[in-house]
């Protein structure tokens, strides 16, 4: 019998957690690499795209053993947070917010946050092959995460929001970008999950299409959350993304139409689901919390 | 029969350099990002990673076919070049010039420097799913590489390095600090090189040796080089490591130690490829080639 989604989310942090103290634990570190990496994996992440990855495991294979996924997830959140690490360098998006918590290169200096970013980056890769799965599938696993997370996916995406600054963007343009920076990753995370529970091509294709539509409903939320939260709600300075003068689905739609197209991307995402009973229900879950998520 | 050296070394940067068009082409670009990537990767590199990567394949099977090793060659110098960029931005070793010609963030801009480096990061990853090799050897390859770069190699390298400016370091932190930042990957090229061509786990020590000697070796000459060559020919400012107070083999032995010190090393290197015959020739002639380099 299922838990209900509350619980089946914070057992899986819980999981991600415990692993990734595991794999990476803290211990002898001079050079403070170690300290600035955990810094930025244990900061109060909300482990969406690891939970994304359980949830499809078990949208497959109701009765999987958790523990095959558990490197998985590890991967995904070593990633997410070596692109937020960067992400928030002077360089990139100057961000000293994160979570409400200072960022890495604040906490640390700016070396070390590129370094531990680094690292966090290579970690995701060498947890992939500490999985218990045959190994055909871990290159796929492999090779889902770097097409994902490389320069057709997530950095193409974060080059994209880069150049985008100061500039105007239409509807098309910016649901590219955020296709790139935060979809690719997710339709990663859920497809490694699937992978992992041997799904078939049909099976793949329905949870992609699903991906694709929580992916940018995701960041839909975002930007309406950068207008109607607050800053200790969201953990970081609210208006940040107008203030920067980013194009945002609110600025290109107006709030109400972005909400309309929030709940439109959360339909076509369940539609997606039709062909999967009950064991999809964290999958339909996870879709509703994203566009009802308040930070 | 076997080609000279000269002729060898050639042959793999041709071999790399037209597998890293192929794997990784021009193309439609507007963010700049893949030209960012291009032009690190292209940048006159020695590749002196990939060339060890098929010498130590050869070593093991004499009559392999080297388009086997090719993607395993492009990851090489994928990682090293992300290596590289990351490491000349201003937040790290802040170097302007890179085998005479600016920097990635000098011709791009700072924030396409971090972005071109985790790309390439990634996409060294992505290369090794793309072997023809069985998938258990990929698994294997994915790992050396890992572990080779990340926060227990390369990065925890990189760390001890930036660590370690203004800083007295003794002979054996010096040496502890290259065998990370330097030597990690270059074993790690040895061992890939050698696991494509099914070596065995004795054959893997003997090259591990090897590659560990080397690896300081290379360092011990760059350190020569940085006092005894000059600007153009060396590709970058000459005296720059002592400029910037920076430990340095000659700084800490001697120019005539350190010399010493380069061709013990050496020695050492070639004493491990003992049971090897004519088939590790290349890999001798790469020894001699680390120590008596000019640039």
């Amino acid at each position: 019998m299922q838990q209900d989604f509350k619980t089946f989310a914070s057992n899986c942090r819980q999981r991600v957690d415990t692993a990734l103290d595991l794999h990476f634990p803290a211990g002898d570190d001079p050079t403070q690499l170690r300290a600035a990496m955990r810094y930025s994996l244990f900061n109060g992440g909300k482990r969406v795209r690891p939970t994304l990855a359980y949830a499809a495991a078990l949208a497959i294979k109701p009765e999987l053993d958790l523990s095959l996924i558990d490197p998985i997830a590890c991967a995904l959140e070593c990633l997410h947070s070596y692109s937020l690490v960067h992400d928030d360098l002077p360089a990139m998006d100057d961000d000293d917010l994160r979570r409400g918590k200072p960022t890495c290169h604040i906490a640390f200096n700016e070396a070390s946050a590129i370094l531990a970013g680094d690292g966090l980056q290579t970690l995701a890769f060498d947890l992939l092959t500490q999985t218990r799965l045959p190994a055909s599938t871990q290159i796929q696993l492999v090779r889902e995460l770097a097409q994902g997370s490389g320069a057709h996916g997530m950095v193409l995406g974060q080059a994209i929001d880069l150049a985008a600054v100061d500039h105007q963007l239409n509807l098309a343009q910016l649901e590219q970008m955020h296709n790139h920076k935060t979809g690719a990753l997710i339709r990663a995370a859920v497809a490694m999950g699937a992978l992992a529970a041997e799904a078939t091509h049909t099976q793949l294709a329905a949870l992609d299409t699903y991906a694709s539509a929580i992916g940018l409903a995701f960041q839909v939320q975002d930007d309406i959350l950068d207008v109607t939260g607050d800053t200790a709600t969201i953990g970081k300075q609210q208006g940040a993304d107008i203030a920067k003068n980013k194009p945002t689905y609110v600025s290109l739609l107006g709030l109400e139409s972005a909400k309309h197209k929030a709940a439109e991307l959360h339909q076509q995402a369940i539609s997606a689901l039709n062909e999967f009973g009950d064991s999809a229900s964290y999958l339909r879950d996870l879709a509703r919390y994203i566009v009802e998520r308040s930070n």
